[in-house]
Order: C-alpha cells, then structure tokens, then sequence
C-alpha cells in the first residue's frame, strides 16, 4: 500500500504519458490509461491528464519537461525495449539534464535473465537510465524501468506496466482517496440539466458528471458523484435520487 | 472523401482532445481516439498527439490553444450536453476570443427535435457556438458540434462523434494517406533489433517500429512498416522479412 495520506495537500496530481506511434496510428488501444486512472485513484493520486504522443525525441523531452513541472507525479508508459524505436530512457535523460549511463545493477538483472551469449549491445540499451535514476522491477521480462524525480518510466506492454506500477506504488504519497457513487435513470439529462447544475452549486465540493446513453434506442443518463468526503458524497448522492424521483424518473444506484 | 491530396505538404497533422473527467478516472473507457486514428489517416491527415483533459474550463481553454497553433487540425471530443459539466463550447469561444452565441440554424434543428416544451433552456445551451462557427451535422441526436478556424467540436458519444466525423471529413484537406505492412514472427525482438536498426538507417522514410507480444508464454514480435510510398515499403518489409528469415525466423505478413 502507499505512504500515509496527506492530509495537508488534498488533491496530490499525476499525468500520464502514453509514448507510442502505434497509439496514435489507431493500430494498437491503449489499456494503460484506464488501469493508472484507476489505480491511481486507489492511492489517493488525482490523474488530471494524459498525453498520447509520438516516438520524436523532441516531443518527449518537451513534453516530460512540461507536465513534470506541472504535477506532482508523471508516469510514462513505452519505449524502453531494445530496439531503434525505443528512445524514451535517452529523452528523460536529457530532460533532466543528466548523463544517460548503464546502470550496473539493471545490467545484473539483465545478465541473470539471459542465456550466455543472448544479452547482446541492443538487449544490453535496456539497462541504460539517467544518472542516479531508481530502478523499478520487471517480475515479468527483468528489463526494469526507472524512477528519476517524480517521473516513473515504464514500460508498454500492459502486463510488464501493471507489474512495475505495483511494484512503485508504495513510493506514492497520496492525499485523500476520490469516493465516488453513481446513480442511472431512464431520464434523458436534458429533463435534469437544470435541477441537476442546482445541486452541483449546493455541493461544490463534489464533483457531478452527467453522462448520456442510449439503451434500446431509449435515453437515460448515468449521474457520477465523486468526492473525498463520505458523508458530504452521501448527501448530494440522494438529492440527485430525489430530483431524479420528483422529475418522474427511477432512479437506480449502479457501481460507480 | 476528402479534398484532393496537397502533393505539396506531406504531412497534414492532428490533434485530438478528449474532455471529460470521465476518463481519467478511469469510469469511461475512451472509445474516440481509435476510431479518429485510424479515420484520420484514411483521409491523409496524420494524429500526432491526443489529450486527455478534464472538465476545467482554464485546462481547455489553454490546450486547444496550445495545440491548434501547433497541429493543422484539432478535433475535441465531449462536453457539449445540455449540463452544468458541458462547458467546451464556452471555452473554445474563450480560447478564440470570440464572444459565444445562440446559433439560430442549431436553434432551428433542436426545435424540430423537440416535442413542444421539451426545449428547455439547458437544452438551448447545447445552440452555443462561438461567433462565425460552422455547424456539424449530428443525424442521431440533432444537437450540432462545430468548426471554427481549424478546431472541430464534437461529441463525446461514441456513436455521434463517429456521424459527425463523417459529415466533416470532406471539410479536411489531407497529404498523402500514410501506408502499412505488417510482419510478426517468433523471434524476440532483441534478437532481431539490431538488423532491425540498421533496415532501419537505409530506408528513414518509412517508419518502423516493433512490438513484442508473448502468446503462451512464448515471445515474438510484430514489426510495423509505415510509409506513403508504396515501393519503398514493399522494399523495406522485404528487407524486414529477409531479415527474419536470416535470423532462423518466420515471418508471417499480418493486417497493418
């Protein structure tokens, strides 16, 4: 588990770096996002973004250099395997300003790995991180990635990426975890809209979303509650019911 | 289909930006940006960058100034509902310092949607556009997106966001459509990656990447081949494919 909430700083940010030309070319779906957001959230870190961008190392290096000033976390998935395309330890590093250098202890895990005479040079770019970077373990494939500052560098391959992100999390130091409930009704949000941004104002400090579906060709709505205080979650969750009942409609509680 | 192909500038760019506090909790698993990758490229324009950001208006208002100075084309997705969490149409205005108006073509299409008295003054919220947008037709639920300048608004809704794209892709002027081969064989992509880097270095107009996989516990890797030149990619996938046979591998062309 993580480190002890904060309970000073409430909302602790993070943004997530997906680095990747077969994103972007609509060739391979991202499965990472939805995985850190949710686990993420579970350590009481707030994902507030997450960018898709491609393998052009000048992109990385301004990107990384851009969000890691702007949250407290940043967590980039891809592009540290052995080939010519993986280029993402190499930008970190001159994002940091550091000397990229072979890390002798990821060299060990990489040797271990390896049959004799299979850790050749391309294989042996794995264990490459900036000076003075953390490693972080690789129980699937070894090839580990790395902490320098508050970025976490990981790999691609989502079974690899969730390994390394429960392996780092206890190295997060979250603030409260979001709560959040959800109620669906079969009303369309338009009939809501108005009643529903009224108890938005009444609960500033709870987060409703409103979200639109089609079911069998019939409109209804799912209204996402999310807050870090239960009981404040609690109120607001049935003043929405009650609008929902009072406007004609069902109102049902669905997993948030 | 879209307009004849600018011979003269290879690469037309995008952007798209997905807005909702929905998916990066982690509630909503995005569905749109695949479908614009993939989209896109058909028409020539290249997606070079997608966001995540989340229902707060200075994060919006910032991002799609940043990107559509920096890409020839944006394409937002979500927040253009009649609730209180819909605020992309009031940001984009903001972004363009344009004032935001009631669009009397949009009025006039909610108007025939709606049975009387069912348009209601949230849902008139979703005829705001800024001053000089173009509408975006939306056959399945009436309420239109909008273009202005090189900014494309449109739903969040899966299904909309797909008939909107299709009744605006004439509106885009593409390069040449980017091409793809796909090879995968048994071999693990550290064997395979320094023959890989050096097909690589001979042809630097087609683009190469790797992706390793593991089926049954088993390692391989798929290599994607992308160029808008049709002959230099099918010189450079048989490189490839040579290669892999070199190294004691198969190849298997696979759908690129």
């Amino acid at each position: 588990m993580s480190g002890t909430p904060r309970e000073d700083k409430k909302t602790v940010t993070a943004c997530v770096v997906v680095i990747g030309n077969e994103i972007l070319s609509g060739r391979t779906k991202d499965a990472n996002l939805p995985f850190l957001a949710e686990r993420l959230n579970a350590v009481g870190v707030r994902l507030m973004e997450a960018r898709v961008i491609p393998d052009v190392p000048q992109t990385i290096i301004d990107t990384v250099n851009e969000v890691r000033a702007k949250f407290d976390y940043v967590f980039t998935t891809g592009g540290i395997g052995p080939t010519h395309d993986d280029i993402t330890s190499e930008c970190v590093a001159a994002a940091f300003g550091l000397p990229l250098i072979r890390h002798p202890e990821a060299v060990r895990r990489l040797e271990a790995r390896y049959p004799p005479g299979g850790l050749n040079e391309a294989r042996l770019r794995m264990a490459n991180t900036p000076e003075g970077a953390t490693l972080i373990d690789n129980p699937v494939s070894a090839a580990p990635g790395f902490q320098i500052g508050n970025v976490f560098v990981m790999a691609g391959v989502p079974s690899i990426m969730q390994a390394m992100f429960e392996g780092v999390k206890h190295r997060l130091v979250g603030g409260l975890p979001m709560l959040s409930r959800a109620v669906t009704t079969d009303l369309p949000e338009g009939t809501m809209a108005k009643d529903l941004g009224a108890v938005q104002e009444r609960w500033p400090e709870v987060e409703i979303g409103s979200y639109p579906y089609f079911r069998m060709g019939r409109p209804g709505t799912s209204i996402v509650l999310r807050a870090t205080d239960r009981n404040r979650l609690a109120m607001a969750t049935d003043e929405v019911k009650a609008m929902m009942v009072a406007l004609g409609g069902q109102p049902v509680e669905a997993d948030a």
